[in-house]
């Protein structure tokens, strides 16, 4: 079978390498979609040559098919359509004895620091499938990782009907975050210096602004007389996204942080005393978070067409990065990993 | 009657002014005792003279009894036993209408941005009183204040029976959450430099490390068994205190930002979204969380004679806070208001 080896240094290359039989407990797929997402591109750029074992396969947003169950598995058959969930935890340290497994303190992370799905065929554990519900296709289902993301940060935020909820940030995890909110009966401002992203926010929507032309606090007060949003999603990574949100928030408003900071960022905590705010950190996501995101795909909570920009085969993995990486007009590339007519 | 004037470059001088019979709705307490507030010292340093209309009677933390009630006062009779909760809020901005008047945006804090308790007779709404509890002395009514503000902080942190807790910063307000905090049936640590302010913690039954000593990530790992504390007040002001709490947490932990940081602070977000921890703001406090005050102290699950280093008479006011300002050994101090015999 055909797969995607990343070697380092920007490459990926083709080799055929036989699929492995499952073992008890496992499950071989055949691989249908696999979405590249934005970590994919920071292992493509070294950034995680520590946690990647090199020559690797990466990708962790998949769907496909159950083609051979092992020794043991009963509630899986060849044919069954499901996604895996790429977490694999230790369950015996104290966050998982907490109930926390999710982020478990000796987290595998399944396509970054395990092997992961740009291939034709994957054997992995059950414990990591999650079924597709009937009428929810292969190409929508390979969103429901990054969906589950969304859904996880707004559970986190414990946003509710009517609120008005800011999104610092218009890429997919800000987008797919913007949908589960409004999916939650918010209403949604998009806040994205990219033109391009903005327009896509827009046709998904969502009020759409541009924080770089230095009227969103006007913006913001106008749309909620005053009062500041109930909620702000953190999704640009930047120093001035993380600050727009915290002032833009009400008096006990939550501040999810979802984006990753990887250098300590200056927070104003004299409104966050002042107002009483809430940050709260939202990482990866949880089973149930999983299920509810298929199920949002499953009755086109996602629109999950409009947010696909691209599929490429597999063949053409290297290109499909090359693509995503150059950006414009790209939101989600997917790459397809079933063999040829 | 006497009143202490604050009249601005750390001066305060004595008056004799008529005492102002109450109007409708209003009722004159005779002042038994205020403490001197941090924030008093900062007033007296000139920090709020943004706030404070100079010259000022200020004091916050109080307790009385009512003397005279005027017109259309039903539920107060002269010789009831008081204190006074010293937040006016407009009732009217977007906090209020949320229900929450006490983060109010035109707040008026009574003692800082109106006229305070330092004075043998106050006239106040009788919409500020809170009832001292039988069997609560004078004394200990004067600390409700402060304490409400660590119920307060507590319940932001739902601190819970069993769980561990770190305090950064043991004065005051450090003590008395974790007083509150024990209360509520957890196990506390209290961090603190300062040598005097540890052996008053650790007389009031806390472990009491310093954290300039280095071994407070050793000691904290050793307490919690790798995990981390479920929750920790910030209670220091300090960068250095900020960021050992934020370390010090479990997976899921909560952080209560208490102290007041003037200028932004490096908070670590990686670590907030690697771990799902949680900031929260909490200032001041609710009606609830000052019945449960002084239902704290009336109990004795606050040992409030510990706290109270010394009393001085009003005529002694500006000693009083020179003595609080020389620090040493010093916790609470009182001024007694009342007249002499």
């Amino acid at each position: 079978m055909l797969a995607a080896l990343y070697t380092g240094n920007q490459t990926f290359v083709l080799e055929q390498r036989p699929a492995r039989p499952p073992g008890p407990g496992e499950v071989r797929l055949d691989v249908a979609y696999v979405g590249i997402c934005g970590t994919d591109l920071h292992i493509r750029h070294g950034a995680m040559d520590g946690r990647v074992a090199i020559p690797a396969v990466i990708g962790h947003e998949m769907s496909g098919t159950v083609a051979a169950a092992g020794e043991g598995v009963s509630r899986w058959s060849p044919g069954d359509r499901v996604t895996v969930m790429p977490l694999d935890w230790c369950g015996r340290c104290p966050a998982c004895a907490a109930g926390h497994q999710h982020v478990c303190q000796n987290l595998v992370f399944v396509g970054i620091d395990s092997g992961g799905a740009m291939r034709r065929s994957w054997t992995v554990p059950e414990r990591l499938l999650v079924r597709l519900p009937p009428g929810l296709g292969l190409r929508s289902g390979a969103l429901a990782e990054p969906v589950a993301v969304a859904v996880h940060d707004v559970r986190r935020g414990a946003v509710a009907r009517g609120e008005r909820v800011l999104v610092a940030g218009g890429g997919p995890i800000g987008l797919l975050i913007a949908c589960v909110a409004a999916a939650e009966g918010a209403d949604v401002m998009v806040s994205e210096p990219n033109r391009h992203r903005r327009s896509v926010a827009a046709r998904l929507g969502f009020l759409a602004v541009d924080p770089s032309g230095g009227d969103l606090h006007a913006t913001l007060d106008q749309w909620t007389g005053g009062a500041g949003v109930d909620a702000a999603f953190e999704v640009s990574g930047s120093v001035a996204g993380l600050q727009a949100a915290a002032h833009a928030l009400r008096v006990r408003g939550r501040l999810i942080v979802v984006a990753i900071h990887s250098q300590p960022v200056p927070v104003d905590l004299f409104r966050v005393f002042w107002r009483e705010l809430e940050l709260i950190g939202a990482r990866v996501y949880e089973r149930r978070d999983f299920e509810r995101a298929v199920a949002l795909l499953a009755d086109g909570a996602i629109p999950a067409g409009q947010l696909i920009s691209a599929i490429e085969p597999l063949e053409r993995t290297a290109e499909a990065f090359e693509a995503l990486e150059s950006g414009a007009g790209i939101v989600k590339v997917l790459i397809d990993c079933r063999a040829g007519p």
